[in-house]
């Protein structure tokens, strides 16, 4: 038997689906154009097979790329404009008014094209990004060689691109319609709702509509501070879970961000209703929102993945450190050590957070079929000696570790450089976007 | 005017007390052998300055060494040896064991000089470490061009080194003898007792007496755990503050590690027998012991520093994790974003935590008359574009950014490769001590 491959990793220790299965010790993974055909032992890799390009990952360790279940891409424009404020302050004096002013399709463009490079450089192949004027995010994402679900931001005030929130919904429908007619491999619409604070219920149910006929991913800031669900609980008599529930909006396509106050009741309508969570650990610290129940929404079977949240407030989107956080921070918080095993961190960074987003059967392992979305991590550094476990991927791991990046099969990273585009030119676009922001 | 030096860094931007002041945006710093003796403007750079090394850190910023507050360095052996276990569990079945059967002073030395490359490649220029046959560690930290204060463990146990702890006194006194022949710039020695419940009254007293005479640091693990809290309450009827405080174990040359449990009077103790506090947030974090009330220890205007403690409960050594942990835990402790600022991370990490060290008028700041202990971070990075302010050095930077470490005068790491030693030779070694670990 022989086979022949577009891509060849070898010699490898091959972590396929990270907290759930042990590693290979030394194995292969077989790509043909976007797609995984093989893994194995390198002891069972047939001996003719032949590949047009050859990786050797000897020493190294090959594992999915991670998922990054929430993110406003463009906000790296505001990355440490203005820290350890008040959140109104925060929101109100500095964030607000920097988006209403400094928010332009092309700022979104190299913003979102910023990211991609962080992201793919610290390991993450895969992106469910929301915000405005999203179809420069789904351009800089098709540009940059990331996988991305694309979310269009809907909300009941005016917003970049959508002066008048009339129009929200047309925007959405109009932005969807785009993104499919463009056609872009990689690149999945979907609708963003802001938050239950921010929407009306009659927007609400127009986008949730507009998702469902779509068949989209709908996304929606959800449960995230004290103060939504003090505001929620005097305008409607009940918590915002109980409230999107009542207006039909939690299903199996929708994703729910942050979940912080949530009681026992709220837990079970989002298992029952079959609702992903998105968790973003870091930004709920930092914003000093409060520490989720994440225990609790494991041991009730929520579809769980983990999103770094915008640059503005965590302020960076490396999904090692954010795993990292996640398994300390519960740990901290339940008093317990066994809480959040680096297992669980690992799997809601991959193959859970695919789950999630409804890309389960695309990426987050590494298995034959799926698209090839994967990264070799150089473990042949002083922090990472001795590798006694593959949990020292949460604990010890980081962003910077990592030295290839594969994403649809293509390799967009290699040996720390980005393959996939020029990173020097949007880095240099960035910068004169946000010496703007001083000189006003 | 013109002067000579033999080191030149020019054309960074020179943050010369991190928290404390604003970065000069266009600086340099002359360094004469180990000591800083110009910091200034470029502007200002006498045109005649003559160097025998010049470092352009154009784009790059310079700032002071970071200060490791509390380590057990030769611990990088037990580096996710075993993870998320049960605390007793961890330590009785994991780490003790490993300990009895695998500590030495090949061990140490070995481990030590891996600990000295990690934290020389994430910024750390200064280190208080801690641990058993830290003779061994102190020539590891002296080959390895740190500056460390090395503390000779205590405990009423048998003990690497120290089979026998009727003579674990003794032990520690010609620890302090030998390292003050050898007469090692850099290295300091000092005691460490291990906590108030594994040593007993009268160790404490001997060891504290010993420190005092020889006019050394007193070291001590600290109201880490409630468990500790409740059994010198159950022994002794108090606080493991007020029992210190009774036994006359506090003063300005003890450092008191981890400090979770506090009441207000334990606090107002600490203040005001001008004891020094470090505080190690993510080793209570993973092994769930609580979170430290910090912002009180501030507001009682507490001497603090910040610590990575050891590789077996964190698993690395990098601060710059470590301050972004630190100020995001306390914001979401307490539910407010303006608690722990960037700034008072900067400033523990250095300026702080040298002073807590006693090493205040040697590192933790850049100013003429100090020992050259200095960083140079590359900011040409997507993860810390664009760079607003350098808060983003807490919440974004990391320990791979550092481009180069100095300390005392001497380029220890240069574009993240190590001058100072061979770090494959150490890598090598560890990984033949760990293999054994496993051939149990």
């Amino acid at each position: 038997m022989s086979f022949a491959c577009d891509l060849l990793i070898i010699n490898g220790t091959i972590l396929t689906e990270p907290g759930l299965k042990a590693p290979l010790p030394d194995g292969y993974v077989a790509i043909q154009s976007d797609t995984i055909t093989a893994v194995g032992a390198m002891a069972e890799l047939p001996p003719q097979t032949s590949a047009r390009q050859t990786i050797d990952a000897r020493g190294d360790l090959v594992m999915p790329g991670l998922v990054n279940g929430h993110c406003h891409a463009a906000m790296t424009l505001f990355r440490g404009l203005a820290d350890d404020l008040p959140l109104m302050d925060w929101l109100q004096k500095h964030i607000f008014p920097a988006e209403a002013r400094f928010v332009s399709k092309e700022m979104a463009y190299w913003c979102s094209k910023l990211a991609a490079a962080e992201m793919i450089l610290s390991g993450t192949t895969t992106v469910a990004d929301s915000y405005f004027l999203e179809e420069a995010a789904a351009k800089a994402f098709h540009d940059s060689g990331m996988r991305a679900i694309v979310a269009q931001g809907i909300i009941d005030f005016p917003a970049p691109g959508v002066p008048d929130p009339a129009k929200n919904i047309e925007a959405a429908e109009a932005f969807i319609k785009t993104c499919q007619e463009q056609g872009r491999k990689r690149i999945t619409p979907a609708i963003f709702c802001h938050s239950p604070y921010t929407c009306s219920a009659k927007t609400l149910r127009f986008a949730k509509t507009l998702a469902a006929e779509q068949t989209c991913k709908f996304f929606i800031h959800l449960a995230e501070t004290h103060h939504e669900v003090k505001q929620i609980h005097e305008q409607h008599g009940m918590s915002p879970v109980q409230y999107l529930h009542n207006l039909h909006l939690l299903d199996h396509n929708t994703v729910a961000v942050h979940c912080v106050h949530l009681s026992d009741e709220d837990i079970s309508i989002l298992k029952h209703s079959a609702t992903a969570v998105i968790t973003c650990p870091e930004s709920n610290m930092k914003l000093a929102s409060g520490i989720a129940p994440i225990p609790k929404m494991l041991a009730a079977g929520i579809s769980l993945g983990l999103g770094s949240d915008g640059c503005a407030s965590n302020n960076d989107l490396d999904l090692f450190g954010e795993m990292d956080s996640l398994a300390k921070l519960h740990k901290v918080a339940n008093l317990d050590p066994t809480v959040m095993p680096a297992s669980q961190a690992l799997r809601l960074a991959t193959s859970g957070g695919a789950e999630a987003l409804g890309l389960g059967e695309s990426t987050g392992r590494l298995a034959p079929g799926l698209k090839a979305d994967c990264i070799i991590l150089n473990l042949d550094a002083p922090h990472l000696t001795p590798f006694h476990h593959h949990d020292l991927l949460v604990y010890g791991a980081k962003g910077s570790d990592v030295r290839t990046s594969i994403i649809d099969g293509v390799v967009v990273m290699h040996e720390r450089q980005i393959l996939a585009f020029d990173q020097a030119e949007t880095m240099a676009h960035v910068r004169k976007l946000a010496t703007a922001l001083h000189s006003r």
